[in-house]
């Protein structure tokens, strides 16, 4: 699939890549012409990729990519038709290649190419309130409601009934039907994700977008931010209340109920029909399964099973919590 | 009291009831006027009501209404006057019944209503920022300040010498002398109240509104969304710091003081002379007495009696607690 | 300096600012002419201090000042040029005195003196968005962004090559070079601070502003409050994530890195290089060293060492709190 969102500035031919990380690598074909960047599983041949950790071993091995930057101790877990690129950081040089490909997605300045609604063509097929912005291209759905001050930015795509409040702006996002998003919220601006760097930090590129399911509802106040690399989701009949934050890369399953100022750290894995009370926390990179209930305040640091309820803090068996903590 | 903000369709016959519940009930004159769904507490003769809790005895045994949604085993609280309406869920009946009454309460859709301020009675009355929203029959006192870009929507009243900050949304709200809302505030939205439903949630509707006493203040980026049947309520000279959330139905007292990020699940009450530390969560339902003291970060999930001090997760005495966390 | 953002009324006879208080003091020259309030450190010849508590005695041996408001058990630690004035409640008489010298820093009325960008001298020289207001007085540097909506009030100070969001609120904020705040932030408001009256609460002036230093970013729906007496301040390159609560006087080094939801209470001082997880809370008048690192979702209490790793409610060494809490 095309990025939506961001365009391709590629091919670049493989030698162009490798100048701009300072390296040579002999038995290249230097005029190879790589397509794009992208992660271990979505990428396809002609494409380069990156492969960073232990825990991507299963998806390193069947990865489609014709270059992949990793380091000496990871690289033989790749697959024959996929050169690996050695790198001393491969996160930091995947960086840097990203934003080769897509330069607009390492900042977030404001859509300038925004409009007043009455100047567009949704003027007779949108119900909207005052001083509502959209941007370039993008698309709407029918029997749509967007509410007062609001910007819909550039290319983003709003499905059939779908409702935006007051008050909020949506980047690179891609909505589905019967969607709900309140006041005051902030969708699809890039994740906290950066190389910290002494007196200058290396933010890194976000060229993911943020994916809302059919009849979710967000509420106001709520910041969700898109992906890096891969995207942010949010799935169908999911409701979040007023305040919550989701972290870039998040993936929320169906029928999930996330109550006010819940935090969702980067790239965790939320299941289906999973129940998370007010204030609690998730950290990064944890797998939460299905049907998971998890008391409000609780500060979950590790993965949660199937089935089970947690509270706590660290979070644990939600009835050893409270025989301990009565 | 007439429902200032939401308009009653009924009265409705009681066998149109009965017919949206898909219920047969005999020996009930089918062609009772029935005038409107209240609580237990507050309904009065020709009114439906409805009973789900035994925590609830005391007021369904004092209800003046003339039916009530409730379940086999609860039906002998009731006093004889009351004819019980036995239904499977009565929580989700009572959703179906509240919506008949009141169907705008069902979305929060932006108000149309809105006009410029400066195209409104109050072009000369309030002292206001630019691209202020005003809705229709809006009540504004004297001496009031309004500032940029704060929509003020349909029937909201507002007292003498408010503030209302820039960005900020109200509606479905009733403020009183002397309040100030700071900036990017929304206050009187639906609450986070709805039926988990595989594919569809069926959202509860929120006839409430939100009560705003005398000399409050209410921080930047702060939600406070209006009752499903009863009011949210803020008591007198109680203040609230930024990026406080405070959920459906709750009621805080007066001369209270609730820090920054706090948040208060649905229904709870908040006594008098509270104070709240930062980032303190106080879960649903639960009474916290006068002269309460809950540390920073606490997670409350019990009542908590007048004159106590608690802190930690779960929020217990405070000394208690450092006595054994040092 | 002159304070660039608060008018200073005076200079006041010493004798009008002992009637404020309703004092007599015999054995002073009445005519003094008394030029400003403020800090034990900052204050000189000429100015009034005041000194409430013994953490504060070193500052308070080498003030400047000429006056300082007191206690009875306190002033014998003051240098012999700097007259004691004894008052009951140190803090409340410093608010009156600071509110006579600068009535503005009591409200927050929003600013009037707005207009369009458009309609100013920026036109040529920002790049901004539809409906940018622009106050008074505005200084902003070279290269500039201003998004949607957004207001920059009166006397804000802004670098060079700065990115502003849409619908933020920037007021009594000096912003240096390089730096990013994103949409719906409210910078710049006065703290949460006063004095607890039944009925009516005395609200303590802030006279302080926001300085935020090269480099840093400001994540969405943010809100930092200025100072009381000093400033707000945010070190270089310090780079702050969504939904983040940074209180009045808080003083943050370089940088450092916070995390989405984390709260830091007024006046605690954060070092260099110091990284805060999620949701984090740190309670006010503490002091967090260099190159700590604050586990999301920690309580902080105390101070933290430089140098280390803290985690838990109340947080403690992270390895100790592990190993009990796994």
């Amino acid at each position: 699939m095309v990025n939506p969102f961001f365009e391709n500035n590629g091919p670049y031919k493989i030698s162009e890549i490798l100048n701009e990380l300072n390296l040579e690598v002999s038995e290249i074909d230097k005029d190879f012409n790589v397509t794009n960047v992208r992660d271990l599983q979505n990428s396809n041949s002609g494409e380069i990729t990156f492969f960073h950790s232990k825990k991507y071993k299963i998806a390193a091995n069947k990865t489609k990519a014709s270059f992949c930057l990793t380091s000496e101790n990871l690289k033989n877990e790749l697959p024959k038709q996929c050169i690996p690129i050695i790198v001393q950081n491969v996160l930091a040089s995947t960086s840097v290649i990203t934003t080769k490909f897509y330069p607009d997605s390492i900042n977030d300045n404001f859509d300038e190419t925004v409009e007043e609604i009455n100047n567009t063509k949704f003027i007779d097929k949108v119900k909207f309130g005052k001083n509502v912005l959209i941007g370039k291209n993008v698309s709407i759905g029918e029997n749509c409601m967007i509410g007062h001050n609001s910007i819909i930015e550039k290319n983003v795509i709003i499905g059939d009934n779908c409702f935006i409040g007051s008050n909020t702006i949506i980047r690179n996002t891609l909505i589905k039907n019967n969607v709900r998003i309140l006041d005051n919220c902030v969708i699809g601006k890039h994740g906290f994700g950066f190389f910290p760097k002494h007196n200058k930090n290396l933010r890194y590129p976000h060229i993911g977008f943020v994916l809302i399911d059919d009849g979710c509802e967000i509420g106001c106040g709520s910041t969700v931010d898109r992906g890096s690399m891969s995207n942010t989701t949010i799935g169908k009949n999911t409701y979040l209340d007023n305040q919550v934050h989701i972290a870039h890369n998040v993936r929320i399953g169906d029928n999930s109920i996330i109550a006010g100022q819940v935090g969702i750290a980067g790239s965790s894995i939320i299941g289906n029909n999973v129940k998370i009370g007010g204030q609690a926390g998730i950290s990064g990179h944890l797998k939460i399964g299905d049907n998971v209930e998890i008391a409000g305040g609780s500060g979950v640091i590790k993965d949660v099973p199937h089935n089970s309820k947690v509270m706590g803090y660290p979070a644990k068996n939600i009835r050893e919590f409270l025989r301990v903590n009565r």
